[in-house]
C-alpha cells in the first residue's frame, strides 16, 4: 500500500517528521508493506509545493533549511495551504501550522478540508482539539477516516493512544502532573540560584520559550493541554478558559530557597478531576514533597499521573537524556506513530 | 458477538477477573456489542466445572470463596484442566495456574491445548513467556488466534501493549526499573527501622510474599520478568538464568541507615541493554540518588524506564493508593485488557 503525504507547516517538527519517515522507510516496508511519498508541502514563509507524483523531499528539506523558497519544486501554481491540500491528492495530511489558542485557526480549516477530501489527519496543534474535537472526530468518522493528535500533549510520548489502545474501558477519575517543560526548566534553574529573568532568557536562547514568554509562564500552555486531555480522555468538552489558572510569576527566588531548605520544591501542577458531574481543572504552582512523583521531575522533564477505576495510580514520565531532549524530534514521533497506527 | 470463556486457575486473580468482567458487562455490550459467558473453570483444589451453555459464575465464585468444590455445577465429568479446555467449547482461555519458574509447566501445555482448540489465550503466567514465547506466538498465528500476556510484568499496567500499540516501530535500546514489589516494600520498611526478618514477615502477612520468600528476595521473580521483557520487547530469547542476579539478603540495616544519612536509598534494580549483539541483563541492589526516577518509588510501587531511538527516556510507574493496591485486582485488569484488545 502506497501513501501520499501532505505536510501543512514545514517547521522543525514537520522536518523532523520527514527525516524520521525516511529513516524508518525500510522498516515500514518490511514490517507493514507500506511505502510513501510527499505530494504537498506548505511552509510559513518559503512558499508552497505540490506534485501528485511525489516531490523530492531531500531537496525540499535542504531548501527550507537554507531559508530558500520551495516553490520551484512544484508542478502546480499554488498560493496557500488549502490549495496544497486540494491539489496534493494526499491520503494522509500532517497539520503543523502555528497554534492559535483563542480560535484554533487556521488549523481547524486545514483539518476539515483534508478530511473532506478523504485524507486521514494527524496534528500537533492543540487548538484543533480544544476548539473542534467533537466536530472533527465526527467528520472523520463520517468519511471513514481518522483524526489523530498524539503529539499535542507530552510531545510525542504516547498518552492518548495508551488510553485508546492499552487501557480499554478504564474510567479516568482524575489526572495530575507537569505538562509544560519551559516552566519546569525555569523553576529548576531558579532552584540552582538563577533569577527568573535569566532563566526565561536561557529558555528563549534554547528556543523553547517565545519572545513573549507569557504563554508558558502564565500557565496558558498547560491550561490548553489540560483542556485537551479532559476533552478527549474524560469525554467532556473543556475550554482552556474553564481551567483555574495561576502562572509562576509570583514564585520568588526567596520562596524557592525557603522550599529547598525544607526539602520541598515548587512545581507548576496541572490537574483535572470529576467533582460531581463537572470537571474541576486547575493549573497552579504547588509545593511538592520528596515522596511525590513530581518531585524528581527536573529540567524539561514532564509527566502525568492518572487515577482510574482499574489500576493503582499510573504515571508516565518523560525525561531528557544525553542526545535526546524533548522538542521537535519527540513531537515528530507522535505524528509518525499516529500515521503507523492508522495505516498498519 | 458472544464469547465463551474458560478460566484455568481460579485463585484471587481469576476471581477478580470474573468480577471485573461482570462489572464491565454493560460497557462491553454498549461499546463493542460483546457478550460473554463462562463455560469452563478449573480450580487448584476445589474441582472442575464445564457447561458449554454457560456456568453460573456467581455461584462458582461463592463456592470457591467458601472453600467448597465447584464440580456440582458441571454438566460433564472432568478430572483435569486439559479436559476443561477440551470440553468447554470456549473462544477465549485465561491461564492462571501457579508459575513454575524452571519449566513453565503445566501452563505451557494449557496454552498449547487452547490454541490448538481454536481459542485465544491470555495468561498472567510468566513461565509461558520465558520458556515458550516464540513457539506459542507462532502457534497462535498459524491458528489465526492471539497469545497475550500483558499481566506478566507490572501487574496489569500496560507495558507490552504500550509498545505494541502506542509506540510502533520504536527500537528499544535498554530498560531499567523496579519490578518486584515485595523487595521494594521490604527495603522501604527497613528504611523506617524494621529488621529484614520482620519486613519479610509483614509481606507474608499481607499475602505478597511466599512462606519461602527466596523467589522475591534472591531476585528470581525480577529476573524472570527481565527475561520476559527482553524476550518480547527486544525480540531476543533470554532465559532467567542468563540474567546476572544478586538479591537483597546482603543489604543490612546498617547499610540502609548509612545510605539514608547520605540522602540515598537501596533499590533492587532490574535492567537490560544491548551490548553489541547480545543483551546484558542484570538484577542487583543499587544505591540511588534523589535525582533518579527510582528514588521516589516506595512501598509496593514499581516502575520501568525505557530508552528508545525515538523519544527521551520514557518511564511508567505504578503506585499504590488508598483503596487500590497492586495485586490480584490490578493483574485481573491486564487479563481483561488483553481480552478487550483481541475481541474489540
Amino acid at each position: 500500500m502506497h501513501y501520499k503525504l501532505a505536510l501543512i507547516g514545514f517547521g522543525n517538527v514537520a522536518r523532523s517528521l520527514a527525516r524520521l519517515l525516511i529513516r524508518k522507510q525500510e522498516l515500514l516496508k518490511s514490517k507493514y508493506d507500506i511505502t510513501f511519498s510527499f505530494t504537498g508541502i506548505s511552509t510559513g514563509s518559503h512558499g508552497f509545493a505540490v506534485n501528485p507524483n511525489g516531490l523530492d523531499i531531500e531537496q525540499a528539506l535542504e531548501l527550507a533549511e537554507n531559508g530558500k523558497d520551495i516553490s520551484s519544486l512544484s508542478t502546480f501554481q499554488v498560493q496557500d495551504s488549502l490549495a496544497v491540500i486540494q491539489h496534493s491528492q494526499a491520503d494522509f495530511m500532517f497539520e503543523n501550522s502555528p497554534v492559535d489558542y483563542e480560535t484554533g485557526q487556521p488549523a481547524i480549516d486545514h483539518v476539515r478540508a483534508a478530511l473532506n477530501a478523504g485524507m486521514h489527519v494527524s496534528t500537533a496543534n492543540k487548538g484543533t482539539v480544544v476548539h473542534a474535537y467533537q466536530e472533527l472526530t465526527e467528520l472523520a468518522k463520517s468519511k471513514n477516516k481518522r483524526f489523530m493528535f498524539e503529539s499535542t500533549v507530552l510531545g510525542g510520548t504516547p498518552v492518548f493512544s495508551t488510553f485508546r489502545e492499552a487501557m480499554p474501558l478504564a474510567e479516568l477519575i482524575s489526572f495530575k502532573g507537569i505538562i509544560n517543560a519551559t516552566t519546569n526548566l525555569i523553576l529548576s534553574r531558579m532552584e540552582e540560584g538563577e533569577s527568573f529573568d535569566d532563566a526565561v532568557k536561557y529558555c528563549q536562547g534554547m528556543g523553547i520559550a517565545e519572545t513573549d514568554p507569557s504563554g508558558d509562564v502564565d500557565g496558558w500552555d498547560a491550561s490548553i493541554k489540560v483542556a485537551a486531555l479532559a476533552t478527549v480522555l474524560m469525554d467532556t468538552p473543556l475550554k482552556p478558559q474553564q481551567v483555574e489558572r495561576t502562572g509562576i510569576r509570583e514564585i520568588t527566588s526567596e520562596m524557592i530557597a525557603k522550599a529547598k531548605a525544607d526539602d520541598k520544591r515548587y512545581k507548576l501542577v496541572a490537574s483535572a478531576e470529576w467533582a460531581g458531574k463537572v470537571i474541576k481543572a486547575r493549573v497552579a504552582p504547588e509545593l511538592v514533597e520528596p515522596s511525590s512523583p513530581l518531585y524528581g521531575m527536573m529540567g524539561s522533564s514532564t509527566g502525568l499521573t492518572f487515577r482510574t477505576d482499574v489500576l493503582p495510580d499510573y504515571s508516565i514520565t518523560v525525561s531528557e537524556r544525553e542526545g535526546m531532549k524533548g522538542g521537535p524530534v519527540e513531537t515528530a514521533y507522535g505524528l509518525f506513530s499516529d500515521f503507523v497506527n492508522v495505516v498498519k
